[in-house]
């Protein structure tokens, strides 16, 4: 049983593992900190926190909690560590939920001189394009992968009752190491929602010239639904996470070049088995969906 | 009240046609035509069709029939024309559903000579990853919109009947040019394919050496969704559609590589300001789909 849990950051993510948290009775008080006032007044009012605080009194929010969980955007971790660090106790589990693992770790290493052996960095695969307090849910994380990169000073137990956490909230966890998360979410996440905000950029600048839009239809929505995601949050992910996605978006300006290419040269052969790899590709991913489902 | 209907191609979107027209009762009799013959008895099992031809008996297919609909991929588009070449009458009400619009009538002018008065080009904006005829539904233009692009030769009157027919089976009708057809599907068709068909090769490839798709969740199947889509459907319609579709990767290509720069410079505000603009013309876009329908 927790006793006091300190979510900072209680948005989508943190407001729905404070729900969770409830839901499951694990834990006696769950305290709040938001940078957004009327986010942080709608959780105390929803009943999701039992007490809120402001950014500036973090500190307090800390006093006496034994869990701690960072769920703020990526870009203001090193902010958050910085307001724990005075009344960091190694009674304290923290654990955060950032989408870049590396730049946690280096947040921490920043803050602490290295990475303390109670923080687990986490990354639960669980989002909307929804963002706030409001938009959370009890059963976010019910059947998600959560993905732990502990590093060589994080305690064992530490780790495990990361795990137990979350599995006890419904998700199951993989370990990896904070480089290969990196390098994976780089790939899965984060350079499509690049391509989906480049996509759809080009395209509304087109829909000012000739109204391109109102002939869109479902399939234009589902492909840029990721292009309404939160634009603070996702510009500082990518930055964070630059290192393995520039060379990618190289990568993937390589594969259009060549497909235009194909075109120009009008190789229908070509272009067919190339169209024809990607079709198996994604059948794969969708038969390993469903196994891990 | 049409006589006998003959449906060249009987897949989803002409099996779909078939049954919307049966479930009207807007027909008497309903004839197809397919190159693939176990498509072709399943449309008939299914009691889909009364009559199935294959494509070497298209002409008899097309015998006493007031209306024809060509439903063939774009790429057969130019052989079901000349299939009915030699029994086209001036009786027939001629239509097709080709995603590509230039290259329907181009082909009609180099059977016919020129654009005959009674063939309306059309495309139902309608559609989805599966084909066949097993995937076809009696309501699935209901609410969508279809496209007819008429050229100066065509007959006002098979314009109006073809107009009616759609709005019969529950679609509602827009009229552009060719030229403005082919480009705006260019942008906000056949280039999401195109990039979701790159993406997903080029992590497909990187998959092979690292499990990178076993981390990929809803985000990621939403958004590659069209990459199941028919590789050979859709190379036909990319190289029938290359001239404003090479542009287009070529202008998407630049916008990554900006963003890429953008990220090596880290400057934030600049990716903050693009993500953001990227995510208001999405909401543009969706303001204007939930007016539509």
């Amino acid at each position: 049983m927790m006793q006091r849990l300190c979510i900072i950051g209680v948005g989508l993510i943190g407001g729905s593992i404070a729900k969770a948290v409830r839901r499951q009775e694990l834990c006696q008080q769950i305290v709040g900190v938001d940078a957004d006032a009327e986010n942080l007044r709608c959780a105390l009012d929803l009943g999701i926190i039992d007490a809120a605080f402001a950014v500036c009194d973090l500190a307090e929010a800390a006093v006496g909690a034994d869990w701690v969980v960072i769920a703020t955007p990526v870009g203001a971790m090193p902010s958050a560590l910085q307001g724990l660090q005075a009344d960091w106790s190694d009674a304290m589990t923290v654990t955060d939920v950032g989408s870049t693992k590396q730049s946690a770790i280096a947040a921490a290493q920043a803050v602490f001189g290295a990475t303390p052996a109670n923080f687990v960095p986490g990354h639960p695969i669980a989002g909307a394009e929804r963002s706030g307090v409001e938009a959370a849910t009890d059963d976010l994380f019910v059947g998600k992968r959560v993905i732990l990169t502990p590093v060589a000073e994080t305690d064992p137990l530490a780790l495990a009752r990361v795990e137990q956490f979350w599995t006890a909230i419904g998700a199951s966890v993989a370990l990896m190491s904070p480089l290969h998360h990196d390098h994976v979410f780089a790939a899965t996440s984060h350079l499509p929602h690049v391509l989906a905000y480049a996509l759809v950029r080009l395209l509304g600048r087109m829909d000012e010239q000739e109204e391109i839009f109102q002939y869109a239809g479902a399939g234009f929505r589902d492909f840029t639904r990721i292009a309404s995601s939160n634009p603070q949050m996702w510009a500082d992910i990518c930055l964070l996470n630059r290192e393995p996605l520039i060379p990618l978006l190289g990568q993937l300006g390589a594969e259009i070049s060549a497909v235009a290419e194909m075109m120009a040269q009008q190789s229908q052969p070509e272009l067919c088995a190339y169209f024809t790899e990607a079709r198996e590709a994604r059948q794969r991913f969708l038969n390993q969906l469903e196994t891990n489902s």
